[in-house]
């Protein structure tokens, strides 16, 4: 039997995970937590409405709040139950929730005739399920290799670059590098995944795809949709001055692609593939 | 005439705004600069495929990323041309750009036969072109009131409330609190939008909708589609930690919220409706 109002309220937030940590001039091996991030699919009487990357837990609120903030939905009372969705075998998923609105709702033009707006560009956009977004990607191949002192020194170039921060302070950049450490494009923009566009866009007109020799850093943290568009264009080596989420750990693994977080100065976080950082190795 | 290879490579990405900036214990009036956001349409052969919010500059390059990331095109050939997309009038928009991409691309199911997928949930969803979007707001009503005092002691508030973000540092916070500065509500999440969508869905189903007393704070910077949010749940007093972008101003001022930014120790910025902080007004 499946709960009629699922709560959600504790789920995992935090995961652990292994990390070789980068402190006081040597790499150590611990374990670290991050936080997690999965896919969530909201229904409305058994239709898929949307797919949203989320931190699990209070989804029976962020469903509401997503129909709220579309104009679906105006008060509690709009919102007849909610149960977790079933997947074709008849099992409940605690990954989606299926909503009955009040009959006029369900009919309404907001909830099935919209046009396809996203916020910032989203690497789930177009996959048709949950299961085929997580099983989008395929390994980057690349050799390529850097040292921690070459990743400790990225950080400035990118802050250096960033003429747009330094006036406002509210823009993301993203930058590539060579492995040698040397800026090759950086692009700024109010949204996050923007700026790794604007700069895969770039190499896609000089023809430099696939980036088999690349580092690229972000300013801020490192999400699964970031992981995949790095994936997509063939980047081996991943470094975000913020924290990554789990779902990024687990892609970058998947991706075998070497994800760096946390990069301060003087220290950072490899969450996988330390063996193209030539002094991680022992 | 127009290009047909557009660059948009230096439109204008700061804007100066009016602010009443609070330092060292009293309000100065200032001009200030923020990062410029407006939202973007991609089409392909003239039919919408995407609005993003975004900084402009560099469009064609985020137009390439956003296709490749999404799986449409796979090197630069495939893109045949661009162009400024037309209004009903015939004049070219800087806001739109309309590619042409190898036939069989045109044609694919990738492009068009897509489900209804955003990255996190996005006050755009729905609205059927831009001018909508930047209509789709009306103004909120109330006659609350706050205090200098009260606003600088939100941020540790809501920091001391953030169990998952201690742990892993990868979380965004949205926190509600009445205009005596009490928390109501607290929610964290992976993704900016699903923390805010989370407390207003907690309000809905608390029947405390819509919210004309309160004060929502948010971790991260202050974003169009999180202004949006707060109109439509009827939030008063929107304040951030980062800054905002220039569409959110706007926004602000066209919906009569009271919009902080750059909310640190003993310092913050109002950019408009500055009339709610009691000990602002000369």
């Amino acid at each position: 039997m499946m709960p009629s109002w699922p709560t959600g309220d504790d789920p995992d937030r935090v995961l652990e995970v292994s990390v070789r940590r980068f402190v006081d001039g040597r790499f150590v091996d611990e374990r670290d937590e991050v936080a997690a991030e999965e896919p969530f699919e909201i229904r409305v009487a058994g239709r898929s409405v949307a797919v949203i990357m989320r931190t699990p837990g209070n989804d029976r609120f962020l469903a509401a709040g997503f129909l709220l903030s579309e104009g679906v939905i105006h008060g509690g009372d709009d919102v007849r139950s909610m149960q977790l969705g079933l997947d074709r075998d008849g099992f409940p998923q605690r990954n989606v929730l299926d909503l009955r609105l009040r009959p006029a709702l369900e009919q309404s033009e907001r909830l099935w005739q919209r046009n396809f707006f996203v916020s910032s560009s989203c690497g789930l956009c177009g996959t048709a399920s949950i299961e085929a977004a997580r099983a989008q990607t395929q390994p980057v191949s690349s050799d390529a290799s850097t040292s921690s002192s070459i990743l400790l020194g990225l950080e400035a170039k990118l802050r250096a670059a960033q003429a747009v921060f330094r006036r406002t302070g509210g823009l993301h950049a993203a930058g590539l590098f060579d492995c040698q450490g040397n800026l090759l494009a950086q692009h700024e923009d109010v949204g996050r995944h923007n700026a790794v566009d604007k700069v895969f866009g770039q190499m896609l007109f000089d023809k430099r795809l696939p980036l088999s020799n690349a580092i690229l850093l972000v300013s801020g943290r490192a999400s699964f949709e970031l992981l995949q568009k790095a994936a997509i264009a063939g980047v081996p080596i991943f470094a975000a001055v913020g924290a990554p989420s789990s779902l990024a750990v687990e892609l970058a693994a998947a991706s075998k692609i070497t994800l760096i977080g946390l990069l301060r100065t003087g220290r950072f976080v490899v969450y996988s593939e330390a063996g193209r950082i030539c002094d991680a190795e022992r």
